[in-house]
C-alpha cells in the first residue's frame, strides 16, 4: 500500500494541512483558521478533527504513517509550542501530546517552521542527498535550518538554528525579540523596507519609492522598482546583500556546509539578491572556504513548501527509528 | 588485553605523541622536532619511526587500535595537512596514507588540532556524555571544535569549526587570515596583547604594562597584572571577554550547545576572562538561550591535552566502524 505523510503548518492567521507521498505530491489538503482560536486546546481539536475528515474524505489506497507539524518557536524535543509571540495562544502548547491522543500514528513530531523547511529541501527539493546544507526563510522575519552529517540540528534544548536573531550590526536596528542589530532587522521583507526609508532620508536620489508610505510598502514593490531600475531600491537590495552575505560567511565557519538556500519572498526577487548576496559572500570567506559553497534558491514551491516540509519530517523521523 | 590508542600531535616546533588507554592514562611518550624538517617526507619517516621505537620499547601486554593525529589545517576527510601556514612543509601533506603504509592498524585518522581538542574533552573530559558542545581554544591563535548530536562536526569539505574566523568588529584589527576584524585578533594570546596596546594609546591610566615593549609583553603577564589590580590590564580581559561573550552569543544561535568550554592560555587565568566572558555572553544572548548555556573551563591538562584529543579520535572512529 501506498505510504503517505501528513504534514501541518501552524501559521499566525491560517493552519494548513495536506496529505502528500513519498515524491512531494498532495493526494489531499484542507486548511482552518489559527487565529479565531485563542484557547490551544479549541484549536487542537479544530485541527484534529479536521485532518480526520481530511483523510476520511479522501479515496483509500494508502497508508498514513504519520503526523509532522511545523509551527513557529516548535520545539522538536518536547513536541510543543513554546511562547509564540505570533500566535494567539499563550504559554506552552503540547502539540504532539495532544495530536498523539487523538491518532493512532507511529510517528507524530514537530519542530519549527524554518527546520520544516529545511526538511523539505532535504528530502523533496535542491538539498536531496546533500549531508551539510543550511536553510535561510527570508520572510516576515528570518528563521533558518542547519543540517549537520545528514541530521537536522536541533541542539540540546531544541531551538538551535535562529540565525535571524545573530547581531549583524553591533548595535543596530531595534529587534522585535528585544535586542539590537539582529540579521532579521536588515535581511527580512521588513528589514529591507527599513533599508528603504534609512536610504530615503540619507541621500537625495529621486527614487518611485518617496511616494509611498511606510505601512504601504512591500518588499515586492522595492523588488519591482528595482526591476524598473530605481537607485534607491537596487541599493536596498545591494545592502540587504551585504549584510546577508556577511553573516552567511560567518555561519559557513560553523559548520561549512555544501549549500545555502534561500527561501521566501525577499529570495523570489531572484538575482537582485543572490547577485550582491553571493558576491559580499566570497568577498567576506576565510580562504578555505572561497567558491565552495553553493548559494541556492529553494526549490520548493512556495505555496506547498511549508506543508512539504511539515510531512517531510514523517520521513526523516521513520527514518530514524529504523535505524535505531 | 588492554587497548590504548596512540595520539601524535603535530605542532610547528615540536611533534609530540604518547600511547593512552581508555581511561586517558599515559603508557608512553616521545617527541621529534618538526621544524628542523622542510622536507614532509623525511618528517613523516622519521616520526612512523619514532612511533615505532616507542611501542616496541614499552612493555608489552596492550594492544595498538590505532593512531590519532592533531595537526594544524587537519583534514579529516582526506587524512591530510593543507597549507598550514605554521609548519615548515607546504601544500598537501598525505598524513593519514603515509601512517598506513608504515603501520597495520585498523583505525589511522587525523583532524585539526582543535577538534582534536575537543574529541579529548568528548572522550576524556568534561564534556563526557554531552552530544552538543562547543570547544574554544584560545591560544596564540584561536581555534574551535563544534560537536551536535554527539558528532564532530566537519562540515562537506573537512575544515568546519573555524570561529577563530569569525568577525568579531567589521572593518577592525588586521588578521593573519588576510582580512579584518576576525574573533582571533581579539581574543588569542596575541589578540590580548593588542587590545592592551590599544589601551595603553587611548587612555592615560597608571599602569605597569607601560614599561613592557610588545615583543616582551605575554598574555601570562598580562594574567599576573590583572591578578594585581592593574586597571589596564583588568580592562584588556573586560574587553577581551566582551568580544569574546558576544561571539559565542551568536555561536550559540547556531547549535544550541549545553556547554561551551574554553581552552589554552588565555583560558587558564581563571575568573578574569570567564566572568567578563559569561557575563557579555548572558547579556547578549537571545531570551531562549539566556541562563541554560554552561561556560567550562577545559578539564585536560594542558600538557597533554594534544596527544590525549589526538587519541581520542582513535576511539570515537572505532565507535563509528563497530556502529556501520
Amino acid at each position: 500500500m501506498k505510504q503517505v505523510a501528513i504534514g501541518i503548518d501552524i501559521g499566525g492567521t491560517n493552519t494548513i494541512f495536506g496529505i502528500v507521498d513519498k515524491n512531494g505530491d498532495f493526494i489531499s489538503r484542507g486548511s482552518i483558521k489559527t487565529e479565531t482560536h485563542p484557547d490551544h486546546t479549541i484549536f487542537m481539536s479544530t485541527l484534529c478533527e479536521a485532518v480526520k475528515k481530511m483523510i476520511n474524505e479522501s479515496e483509500a489506497g494508502f497508508e498514513v504513517v504519520g503526523i509532522g507539524v511545523g509551527a513557529p518557536n516548535g520545539n522538536y524535543y518536547n513536541g510543543t509550542i513554546e511562547f509564540a509571540p505570533n500566535l494567539n495562544f499563550k504559554g506552552v502548547v503540547p502539540v504532539v501530546d495532544f495530536i498523539k491522543g487523538k491518532f493512532d500514528f507511529e510517528v507524530v513530531v514537530l519542530t519549527n517552521d524554518a527546520n520544516a523547511a529545511a526538511m523539505g529541501e532535504m528530502i523533496y527539493g535542491g538539498a536531496k542527498g546533500m549531508r551539510d546544507f543550511i536553510m535561510i526563510t527570508l520572510g516576515t522575519g528570518v528563521g533558518s535550518g542547519i543540517v549537520v552529517n545528514g541530521e537536522m540540528v536541533y541542539g540540546h534544548d531544541g531551538f538551535a538554528g535562529e540565525l535571524g536573531h545573530v547581531i549583524a550590526v553591533p548595535e543596530g536596528r531595534k529587534c522585535g525579540c528585544g535586542r539590537k542589530g539582529c540579521l532579521e532587522t536588515y535581511t527580512s521583507a521588513n528589514g529591507i523596507k527599513r533599508t528603504v526609508f534609512e536610504l530615503l532620508a540619507n541621500t537625495i536620489e529621486h527614487s518611485e519609492l518617496r511616494n509611498i508610505s511606510y505601512n504601504e510598502l512591500s518588499s515586492k514593490m522595492i523588488d519591482e522598482a528595482a526591476k524598473r531600475g530605481d537607485i534607491i531600491a537596487k541599493e536596498a537590495f545591494d545592502y540587504t546583500g551585504k549584510i546577508l552575505g556577511e553573516k552567511l560567511a560567518d555561519a559557513i565557519a560553523h559548520t561549512s556546509p555544501e549549500a545555502i538556500f534561500l527561501f521566501g519572498g525577499l529570495a523570489q526577487a531572484g538575482n537582485v539578491i543572490f547577485e550582491p548576496t553571493k558576491r559580499y559572500m566570497e568577498n567576506s570567506l576565510l580562504n578555505i572556504y572561497k567558491n565552495k559553497v553553493k548559494l541556492l534558491p529553494s526549490e520548493l514551491p512556495p505555496g506547498d513548501a511549508a506543508i512539504l516540509g511539515a510531512s517531510a519530517l514523517v520521513w526523516s523521523e521513520e527514518e530514524n527509528i529504523q535505524h535505531l
